[in-house]
């Protein structure tokens, strides 16, 4: 197969400099903006390649010297391959997979669904991204809080108007009825995230019942005008990561009704660690889900066979996720607890920090506000980015502005994210004094 | 972490019975036409479920009871997992495996590219849909051949206007230069694929020389303009499975400046009996590979971080490659000679079937025209689909008409495509007596 000796055909020059650079894109592409937090990891990825120690809270994902995926997944895996599974899945998942995230969902969430509610993907992406395809129309508006993941780049890919809704500390970064309740009669549908990333904290009953009721309102409004529905995005990805007594909630569980314009957006990701071995899928109406199902059919952007199989013994065996459970939850609040005492610490001590108690995911919303303050080479912060440059420079530690998450550069000042999953508690209690100086140092 | 007992929401009818029908669905979703093939592949499911045996020849898969992956990817994916390589892959991929892309396409194709140029992703499809997305706005037109796979969905799924190519047996259901030239001013893109699903022919040096020449000038012709550019999307997903000293020709090969306009698509699928695996890559332009691999960032989808390390070891060795390929083609080809041989025997007899000799892929073209003649039960075959269910229901053989890749039902009328991968050389010698059969028994 191999080509004749000589016979190499170099195009480096002319696939890299392209003579016409106006118009060679589409103009959905020219406009998509690149992800706040890569930009962040090329800073990081410079300083580790010029060997500083970095604690990197930057990365919603997890290590596996820290985190491994369940046993049971992994082994399950290797036994399918092993096995010959290596042809296509069906492109809505395997039967199997469905009908486990089907039981799943009654026994874990109380939420029982037809069969073909379920539709299994390549990770939780796809299924956001196939959400917004299966019912926004380009112009339509759709609404979501800010802090917010990602739901600008999917209104943009999508040619939709953004209503962003500005949360703030007091409630938790999370919307309640009437932060949103505006927001509704404009939007073709609302995205909500909870456990939020990048916060780390949860909706109470009160605050998602009231949004459910007025989305039921909103839609029995607009079923008797004979108006498209309102749906609800309800990416809940990190729904079994909650802490100390926090329930995660549903939608349909407070308001049943809410079933008919819901659609959940959950994987393996984040609860068994398992970012890059790409299970993802959505439960929500029938005719949405078929149509995403379509969607991703011509996207391609399944979950590979193997892992699909893995996934079914997983799902269905609770004992299994509660051991798993019992180590790996432990293992993220102790990284978020000592996080949180020791910038609670730090705050006692009067230097310019705080942080909200951790609700569930693996993130740490933390304030960090000297602003004014000017460093040892005399260079005053001002913005987001000179503490987030200051603190990896100083403290080598990597944290993420909220500006990265849709907030205006005012509302995000002195907020950042810190995400545990890549870091072991040595690192944190070692960066932790980092911090600390680097604060006192200021004058 | 399980619900109370009792506490089960039944959300079974609320979520399949949508009221308001009307406007739940984008536009581009409720237009989205289903695959020809996955409804085939309904009846056939049916038989097999009321216990008929069907040799199935209608999927572009593999059964791995008849074509396993090379050991190496599946032994390098097993240990990758037993390594913990479960986390995020960077959005364009593994650098280890763009990198051994790169090496591949040097080393076996003799094209030189930086690894700027290679984005990894969760299969062909993925990169394909990022192509378009890439590259085309809504409302341009992309010209491509019919027969073909998929570029009518695509092209809906952008709102682009759909140029079609018709092409016959004479030229191998292939373009040349004539037959594409007048497309070539109006369109965004032209969208190529040798060798061919669903044909199983691949290009001649002469057409695709005639081809790329036409594109280049055009190029010219527009670059003198300012206008954008026309792009060249070459879908060689089948290009290491040529038959009978068919040798695989690219663009930039031919004509190297074809480098700045041909994005490749490419990855493990077909060439390694890998569908369900799920890595893919495309090699292009590095402006347009950027934003493909933003725009595959958002929707997620990527291939497998396991994966991806495994399909290094294996692009990497050519022996392996080698070895497999030594049974793996010659599995094919088997298969496919001896439909070829048995066909043309019926011909010889005087039955109404003829066959294209293999060139490539897992396919055959074979022409069955008993039109105008009656069934044992009294029904007069008229159309494709007749053909199609009557060699289902007598002969027990599954076959896909033309029509389900975009040809008119005028011009595919008598065609079919034959697909091999998921049957045995012995499920074929059983097959074939029953199509003469049923051809046979027509009168």
């Amino acid at each position: 197969m191999t080509v004749e000796g000589g016979a190499i055909h170099d195009l480096t020059e002319l696939a890299a400099a392209p003579r016409d650079a106006e118009g060679r894109i589409s103009t959905m592409a020219a406009g998509l903006v690149g992800s706040e937090i890569l930009k962040i990891a090329g800073d990081i990825r410079a300083l580790v390649a010029s060997g500083v120690e970095v604690c990197n809270l930057t990365v919603g994902d997890f290590k596996p010297a820290q985190f491994r995926v369940p046993q049971e997944l992994s082994d399950g895996i290797q036994a399918a391959l092993a096995d010959g599974q290596t042809n296509y899945p069906p492109s809505n998942g395997l039967l199997e997979l469905r009908e486990a995230v089907q039981r799943f969902y009654e026994r874990e969430l109380g939420l029982r669904y037809s069969v073909d509610s379920v539709l299994i993907a390549g990770g939780a992406r796809p299924c956001i991204y196939a959400t917004y395809r299966a019912v926004v129309n380009a112009g339509d508006t759709v609404a979501y809080p800010v802090p917010s993941w990602n739901n600008n780049h999917y209104c943009h890919m999508l040619g939709a108007n953004k209503l962003e809704v500005p949360c703030a500390i007091e409630t938790n970064f999370l919307p309640t009825r009437d932060a949103i309740i505006d927001a509704l009669p404009k939007a073709r549908m609302v995205c909500l995230n909870s456990p939020l990333n990048p916060t780390g904290t949860a909706f109470d009953e009160d605050a998602l019942l009231g949004i459910c009721e007025a989305i039921v309102a909103e839609n029995q409004r607009r079923e008797q005008a004979g108006e498209a529905p309102l749906y609800l995005l309800y990416d809940h990805i990190y729904w079994m990561l909650t802490f100390d007594g926090v329930e995660h909630l549903t939608p349909p569980q407070l308001v049943p009704e809410m079933a008919r314009y819901t659609v959940f957006i959950d994987g393996i990701s984040k609860a068994f660690a398992a970012t890059g071995v790409r299970v993802g899928w959505a439960v929500g109406p029938v005719d949405v889900i078929k149509r995403m199902s379509a969607i991703l059919g011509h996207v391609g952007a399944w979950a590979p066979r193997a892992e699909q199989l893995a996934s079914v013994g997983l799902l269905d065996d609770p004992e299994a996720i509660t051991a798993y459970h019992a180590e790996f939850k432990v293992g993220i609040l102790d990284r978020l607890r000592r996080l949180y005492r020791g910038l609670q610490a730090m705050k006692r001590e009067g230097l310019p920090v705080d942080c909200a108690a951790p609700m569930g995911a693996i993130y740490l919303t933390v304030r960090v506000h000297p602003f004014g303050k000017q460093t040892a080479a005399g260079k005053v912060l001002e913005t987001n980015d000179d503490v987030r440059r200051y603190l990896l420079d100083e403290a080598r530690v990597g944290v993420v502005p909220f500006e990265a998450f849709g907030v205006s550069s005012e509302d995000a000042k002195g907020w950042f994210r810190l995400s545990v999953g890549a870091v072991g508690p040595a690192d944190i209690d070692a960066a932790l004094p980092r911090i600390a100086e680097a604060l006192r140092a200021l004058s």
